[in-house]
């Protein structure tokens, strides 16, 4: 694999790749030092465009976990803010020798555009482009309801048939969209429910079913409801009336995480807005995933930064 | 020992482990390769709500020189600074596997919160919280006093029958307070000198004499006399007429600074005003710790880490 | 070598010498782990007062790949933004034990006042200060032209009659006047060309040609064709009358690069403004330099460290 830049352009056989290594990787985590030699010497560099402590930190810790050195550049401040092109910044970061860039864009596609353009021989990870993909943070998902389902008897499996329900702002949503391809590819089956202003216009090459009435979604039984964060400028411009009304209708309040049937489990990609989309029972209790989520993510990023920059990646 | 919150929990055995194994770590300044491998592998959250470059630099620059991995995580900009709860900041952090955090914090008892919790077992450290506490800038001090006075000698004692005169603003001072407990619990005796509107309502519970004239505090001879930075804001606040009137009353200016006697030091836990509460002649002289006290502050963190994160932590 | 804080005061054999270690730094980017333990224990404090994003990550990957911690430390936001005092910043970087400070900062002068003051012992590194020196750079510079005369058998020569026109905003450059004495030391022959409001009042005693017409200039065929950055905030302060009117005179277009010398190369410092000051055939074409000049700047920048960090250091 040369670069991560959405989980649309993933094979099966790629996805379980990843989250089998991951699967290693999530070992590391367990030994005495808790600390591989594998990535000495490389470089790895946190290009974010906007700011995501969350995401930053957990590459970092993967990095540094794999031994890379790390480099944060954050755009605000310096030279690309006063305009300087993506481009040249793809060029200054290659001369400087870096092997990995991890970039956070507010426009979707600006990951693809870096890889695609010869500026820079890197490995680029894609950490969330817009409204368009945010693949570390569908693999996590994947690699956590895989874990929940299979235990230590995850690895080589895809999701088939695993049921899950995507509920929130589908229209903004990189999340969403990574999730959908992703899952779609490792066979499962998905549904979004959302408010009907903030599902996008045309949903008619998605594989999923799309729907707004998250009581019936709950009554189906999922596998897995996966709540997304709502922004509160959605809000501002009138995509919902209030937070008391979204809550009321989309959130998963007590009374719906008590209807979720028992071997149901709800994930939230973070951070929480407790008691809007999620309620604290729902985000605090044994089904939920969070905390897992977050520590997967490093086992995800370090599978990914191996598969990247390591001397197994792929020729040019 | 298994979080360092307060240095008013601490035994005075506590203590004293503490401030000798602090002077090991001085002497690992001087080797050849200034860095100890015990730390290899864990991983060192700087976790600030508030703006301290010198707080954070010194204890990044003591994690990586016990060979731990820090990550600096600023809430500014962040999802904290969206709203995100402590808990789930928390929580986030440990799961992505801190073994360690430092956190300053602009509301008192943070630190405790987040310790008490359960919602994270890395060891945790006070790095100022509020007006409460900054325990090792009290540890710092306490390391600097035994120095002076003992040298090579130190390792083992207290600070017994030390007399320590700390002036300025005691209200706001979370070094003032750390400094306290912590002389106090080490066999000092601890006078306060400050304006009347600086001193809190009631001290009545406090191990210390609460005094106003530093005059004759000076002539009283103290072994130490601590000067505290006096912040601008104050005196916007009209805690005290203006900066002149302050530095009459409650600076170390060069002529009450003649005065001492001579055995006396001078601290001051930096940033100086020079010129308001401390005199340029008084800073820079010979019995001024204020460069030793940040040398020592290195070696303390270190201390600190090292109990906290290493094997022969506590159990829980 | 102490410290390296201006081009003016190197002799032609130290700047040789610093050529040609960096010439071997550039031999461990090709490497399988490109990294060296040489600075293992170190600690490299970039202490800058204004950002600058490139050229703090081209010392902090210079610093990582000799195996050195490396401490950022933005001015903003830190008690030196409240008004600490230059000493008493570097008496606290002493005392933490850097090895080495990487400083930048508006103040002309700034790093001299640091390396001669007495106030810290450690190797001082002058990154930019105000209109005055970037020595780092000027060294990349020579060492850029140095390898596209010579190739591999570089090493131990200077630029003896090599012809070097410097094109743009002379008053304000630090990159010029850098330029400008390494340049005449090693034996190349400057021109300056500006508008006349952007070349400074007396510059009888500089070793170069001043002139303004850059078609003249590029007409008489250097072997270097320099261009610096233009600032935005130049035009506003009416140096010059609009962007276009500064491209017209004094921009290296299309049609002008296209009467270059055959031989002739094309640098620029970073970060440029394509369509400005050069155009982006120009920029991006085999003569342009530019991004050797960031390759070169971290190989520069690892003979700089090594120079005054290692154990090979002048005595005090």
């Amino acid at each position: 694999m040369r670069h991560l830049l959405s989980t649309k352009s993933l094979t099966r056989d790629e996805a379980i790749t990843l989250l089998d290594i991951a699967e290693d990787m999530a070992d590391v985590a367990n030994r005495e030092v808790k600390k591989l030699p594998t990535l000495r010497g490389k470089t790895v560099v946190n290009l974010f465009f906007e700011d995501s402590t969350r995401t930053r930190i957990s590459f970092e810790a993967a990095a540094k976990r794999l031994s890379a050195d790390v480099i944060n550049f954050s755009a605000k401040g310096s030279s690309v803010s006063k305009g300087e092109s993506l481009k040249d910044t793809a060029q200054t970061l290659a001369a400087m020798g870096a092997d990995g860039v991890v970039i956070r864009h507010p426009a979707s596609g600006a990951p693809q555009v870096l890889a695609g353009s010869g500026w820079i021989d890197a490995g680029i990870i894609n950490a969330g482009d817009g409204t368009h993909e945010h693949p570390t943070q569908a693999l996590l998902d994947a690699f956590t309801i895989r874990r929940r389902l299979h235990g230590t008897a995850s690895r080589g499996r895809g999701l088939d048939g695993v049921t899950v329900t995507i509920v929130g702002d589908i229209l903004h949503s990189r999340v969403a969209r990574s999730n959908l391809w992703l899952l779609d590819t490792l066979g499962a089956q998905v549904t979004f429910i959302a408010p009907p202003t903030l599902v996008p216009a045309d949903t008619s090459a998605w594989p999923a079913t799309i729907g707004y009435d998250l009581d019936a979604a709950i009554d189906a039984g999922p596998d897995v409801v996966m709540m997304l964060r709502i922004q509160a400028e959605r809000m501002n411009a009138a995509f919902f009336p209030n937070s008391r009304e979204y809550s009321r209708r989309w959130g998963l309040d007590d009374e719906r995480f008590a209807r979720l049937s028992s071997h149901s489990i709800v994930m939230h990609p973070g951070p929480m807005n407790r008691g809007l989309e999620i309620s604290s029972a729902a985000a605090d209790s044994e089904r939920s995933t969070v905390r897992e989520q977050v520590a997967n993510g490093v086992s995800v990023r370090m599978a990914a930064l191996y598969l990247l920059l390591s001397g197994d990646r792929e020729e040019h």
